[in-house]
């Protein structure tokens, strides 16, 4: 069934996403705060909007794919934003990576306003967007996820329902807070590894084969290894996210000795200039800790 | 190629790699310090011997696999021990689970007396023991690791030679480190995601489907779910493990920040009556931390 | 020289402060969301309003002292608050204990509105507040603290100015911050001595004598020796105190590996029902990490 | 009264302590490596000995004050040592800085034998030990510590029997762990406040005036205002004493989840190099986790 979508936010993300609506044969009309996306956007068979207000003007379900907290509130709760234009009964899909406790917000103020609304963050890169090969965890009311389940499937292989109202986006905390301290463990292995002189190659081998196996070693080793640390995901990106992992375990009273740890040493990476370098380069901080020359990437 | 092999510690990992060694065609005499072991391994082909001089007297390869550092210590390096019985020339073969530092003490005395050694610990726990799938990570020289592969073979399905002596161990170790502490960030996500209300066993379907996803999120989230602690692999052993690492990594100059963390939090485990427990029970210290009641097992 | 003062929040901390301004010979009207502590001020010398508005119609200078941020922002750049009132060229001190990054906003809003702000918030407790001998910590400009020095003199015996707007804050925040581990480690201190079967409070008095000394030792170890606690400083008010140092920290860059894990103490210790034993009960915490009893308090 | 005192170990501190004991009338017959002390010794109005055995031979006490424990096992534990020599009865005073296990075990030989031990390490320093202001620590029975009191007297003035065999070494332990996280935090302080603008010397004389106050603060602030970090105590003995409180507290099941990230963050000041500058250049590795440049030392 073809639906009327606004698609609130055309960057990295959200242009290829609007994209696959469009190919699963959705009318999408995309906004965002640059002209380029849009263009790409109606290339492809979408149409463009000069603002929210028009975007979201006869749509019957919006989804906003913004950068953080701030851009997610003027977007949907501001003067000129999505509850302000939108009709009465639309769905709003948020789909960018926020605290809960912001995507709480925005649904109690989508229900005040008449609306429904649902937290859908998702994982799996810009690679995964483009594939539509996208983990999507969601939160909000049975029957507003099962509305949207056919579109999600246009943008991803892996769609579960999770809970109430921020709940999804609980669940893509702790999908980065897992990443991040896998990552680091492993990053202190390899170094405890290289220092005591055994074959880093083949160790990581049979730790990978072993209950030590994980997602993180089989994608990163190739990273540690050879220190190359061009992105994938960027140390910038999950310094946001484990902020939004502390302040939401601190919310709801729940303890996380590691990930407090984990959440300085993703923070020092920054502090020392790896921002832009992928997450497997927390490697170059526990050389530093170990007063090892830090090798060179690339 | 029929070897005689004699089989020092014959407890719950070593009796039944006894008999694979048997079952394989080698001649394996057997000691143990309680009788009892001894008379099953005789009962399944092996023969049994009242010392360690007898057991080693006219072997060609010598295996120990006994709990700790003193006990290998004692069967090694010991008035009565291996070292000072065995044949020069012989392979001695330490399979328990120690320090690298004393293996490389244990290197350096056979090679004093004549003698040629491997450190080789490995994992799989009993089940991998008894069904020869052990993984097992090899320390030493080249021709002493293929000297010997023909046995590792009969043992375990993953086998690898990671570096000089010593290095058998630090991988062993490394392997602990990891586990503990994706244990731990797992047992963090769960209070964390049961806290904020989220729909526990739907969100660790996706998290183990994405980059978060672990042999041990694979493994362990059964007993997580149910919170059902039979070992498994109790948190005593995971303990002196880590016991292990810290030491070993202190010992090499490599920062370990996340696993010193994590080996406190093991160490809280046992003081609180957890270790007899499987090591997933580090889910009930962060129930702890977080305040809740500590849901009972089984 | 005396000098029109609205005091806005006559709380624990605001009321026994008015009344010392009062003492000092200014005129000082008192706004607070109840009316016993008006009244209270009245009783003192004081003047009482019905309304911040009302309050800060004539005042020279503005005090506020309430309990964080978002109190802040709504008595000083609320639709009813301060900025929207006050006379251009009003001083507005807020000696609430706050993010700098609240702070430092709070200033550029005053500037715009043509005020003028300090960030003066204390440290001392109830009993320094009412004995008028608190420490205060003052951010802002020179000549505005030079103009409110005899005020600060009238509540605190230690009074300095550390920097720009935000500066008072932070140096609380730094302040809270090493209380709370010299706390921590204290804890961890006694229940080792403790474990080992040493004399306690022997081994604290030779400890205080050292370099291990500090004014935490002295003041808190009959609390810890006791297990009495009875506040003192509440763990529900040191649990945000963290969080704002985290925050302020994260937010320049500044690395915390202590007080990060110090930070989830603290919130393990408010979830296990402690937040309002003083601050020392940390104790506690560290008991419970040890799989000791906890003992019972008073 | 004149005791016969033999000392063994005649270092920096054994040096001027062995003094200090001639000075109080005492007969000391001092043993060490190395030639030259022992001839200071003598020129300081002592006697000097060709070995252990010819030290203790008539010795009514036995003061050993040695690096780490196995120089203290093999002095008093060895073939040449000293329970293999002295005389049955003689009291034998350990007050090298060890861990408490090997005081206990020591202790334990040392009555198998027919003597008598404490153990009784200080602190101080250097200048401690040559100005006999030396804080000491005390193990053992009552009897045998008031028979050492007066000796102890003529080397410390805060002199205090803590409890039974391997107190002394638990309080030391514990003193350098409190000293070690201290200096950690107030480390992490520093930065925090210097990247957020603030005057640090003005928040460092309000901080220490209040709660936050201790002798670390007091002592080594010059030391980070300055980066001056001449030791005073050096960064590699504070890394041994880490290691001993470290595994003492796993020994008695005391959890240390500070102590165990400062062993970890002093491991890595001395893996940098850092490892013979004073303890407070701990604040270098606060600046290399924040991304800072490193300043200089002196």
């Amino acid at each position: 069934m073809s639906r009327k979508i606004a698609f609130i936010g055309l960057g990295i993300m959200g242009k290829p996403m609007a994209v696959n609506l469009v190919r699963a044969g959705h009318h999408v009309t995309g906004y965002n705060l640059t002209r380029e996306p849009i263009d790409a956007l109606v290339a492809a068979g979408g149409h463009g909007a000069g603002s929210i207000a028009e975007a979201v003007a006869d749509a019957e379900v919006v989804i906003t794919m913004v950068p953080a907290d701030p851009q997610v509130e003027q977007a949907i709760l501001g003067e000129d934003g999505v509850l302000a234009h939108a009709r009465p009964g639309t769905l709003v899909i948020d789909m960018s990576s926020i605290t809960p406790q912001t995507s709480i917000r925005v649904d109690a103020a989508a229900k005040a306003a008449g609306l429904r609304s649902l937290d859908a963050p998702v994982s799996g890169g810009e690679a995964g967007a483009v594939e539509a090969v996208l983990s999507i965890m969601v939160g909000g009311a049975d029957a507003d996820f099962a509305e949207a389940k056919p579109l999600f499937d246009a943008l991803g292989t892996t769609v579960v329902h999770v809970g109430p109202a921020g709940a999804g986006q609980t669940v893509k905390a702790a999908n980065q807070l897992i990443v991040a301290v896998n990552i680091q463990v492993l990053a202190e292995a390899v170094v405890f590894l290289e220092n005591a002189g055994v074959d880093l190659a083949a160790a990581l081998d049979v730790l990978g084969g072993g209950l030590a196996g994980s997602t993180v070693l089989n994608r990163k080793k190739g990273n540690m290894l050879a220190r190359e640390f061009a992105p994938g995901f960027r140390i910038d990106l999950h310094h946001k996210d484990m902020g939004i992992v502390t302040d939401a375990a601190r919310a709801v009273g729940a303890a996380l000795p590691l990930g407090a740890v984990a959440a300085q040493l993703v923070a020092s990476a920054r502090a020392n200039g790896d921002g832009s370098l992928d997450h497997s380069a927390l490697l170059r901080g526990v050389e530093r800790l170990s007063g090892r020359e830090v090798k060179q990437t690339g």
